[in-house]
């Protein structure tokens, strides 16, 4: 499809496992493209929550998607078992973009990659605020 | 929240394990009520799949939702795991009816509880056609 | 497909249009039926707001769904454009359930009928608490 | 929030109409950053449907798509009426690239901005086939 070439699982440092639901399939018989982003925002989130650096109910300041993209090589469908991988490509003052992968149960190839840009903001007045220097830690353990 | 009584997962015969993804919380930071039901709609196309009793791509006939519920008994939210529990308290003709839970990993008590009847179809006519032996065998052994 | 008599557009009190998405087919090639709660939630919430029933971001109380139900009687479809009917069936101290419709523009009999409970309950506690008066009078203006 | 200029309404050349979903709505209260994408698929597909270049269910050849992308200039939220606005600025064989812009009604300047790009393709061999001469004239007449 894309004519992009699909990265490979180890290109990737940290990995999310997801199952897919009936209504992700389209009328085409495979995943929409928009179930990708839905993944990929889950992926990345729980990075986030699983090392302690959001607290998106009461937390004082938030990530929030500033840019997406992604590139389709092979279709998906339910009910298979996915892989996101993530990594860190650059991190900004207040910004993080990762490269994001879907992989199939199983299989070494991508069937889509993306790119997924969160800015930190002040929750209140959606001002960007720099990245603290514990968070910039966690996010250099899955630096490419 | 509703009156009703929530089941238990001693009620259920049979589980699929789902997880949550970060669109799944509406603004009230809970799973929307529209995400117990593709919950439940994945977990019974799943069970359907898993005993051959499904190929929704070239079979045909096809199973198509005539009547759904849901009481909500507890909030759920992203990032929890969680488990679809589902029985049959009717097997018609070419109707079955399956009595869903929805449960927080590791709790025994229902977060929500639903009904969910599919008729049997040709998938070309959408007329019922008869339930074959060999299906209603299995639907049996998940019966209440 | 269900074998309850499907309303009509008469039956109802209040109107919202609604246009459909390409990812809300499903593989079926029709509406996904949690498409039909997405849609009831989205009136009633729609209602709620247009006669100043409810502040979802910063007011004291908000109305949780306690239960929902639909019964499917038509295939509808993307591109379709859809109406959604409402009337009040039931207004309790705390709660308020309606029947919902869903028609395909232009017809008179509805594709799918369900019904919808609200409780109104204090945001922080989520504990009921009572609908005032002025909310009273509003939903009374669509009461069957 | 994106760093890039966001485009305004004269920028492109057809519009849909487009509302919003209470489940739209994340925890942040604004429309989740994959909603943007539902609606540049539809307003892309109703584009196609209107002018007779696609029969998703019975014809031949369909559009996949191969890559989508969205910059976030400003928040949208539930129950906001949208206006989706297209322009094609590459035309290939088989390929169309489409620019993509989200308003809030009555807003000049784009809340959001993407790209999108569709490969027509063999239904079952799934391999790209050209676009013919009817198709590109109408393409033609959205072109930047």
């Amino acid at each position: 499809m894309s004519r992009k070439k699909p990265p490979n699982l180890i290109d990737f440092a940290h990995f999310w496992q997801a199952n897919t639901r009936w209504d992700d399939n389209d009328i085409y018989g495979h995943l929409n493209n928009t179930v990708h982003y839905k993944l990929f925002d889950s992926a990345v989130n729980i990075f986030l929550l699983d090392h302690n650096l959001l607290d998106f109910r009461n937390g004082e300041s938030v990530y929030l998607v500033v840019e997406t993209g992604c590139s389709y090589f092979a279709e998906l469908a339910y009910p298979d078992e996915l892989a996101v991988g993530l990594r860190i490509i650059r991190l900004g003052t207040s910004s993080v973009t990762y490269e994001t992968g879907l992989f199939k149960e199983g299989e070494t190839q991508a069937a889509a990659a993306g790119h997924f840009v969160h800015v930190l903001v002040d929750k209140a007045s959606r001002k960007p605020v720099p990245i603290d220097e514990v968070s910039r830690a966690a996010f250099q353990r899955i630096m490419a």
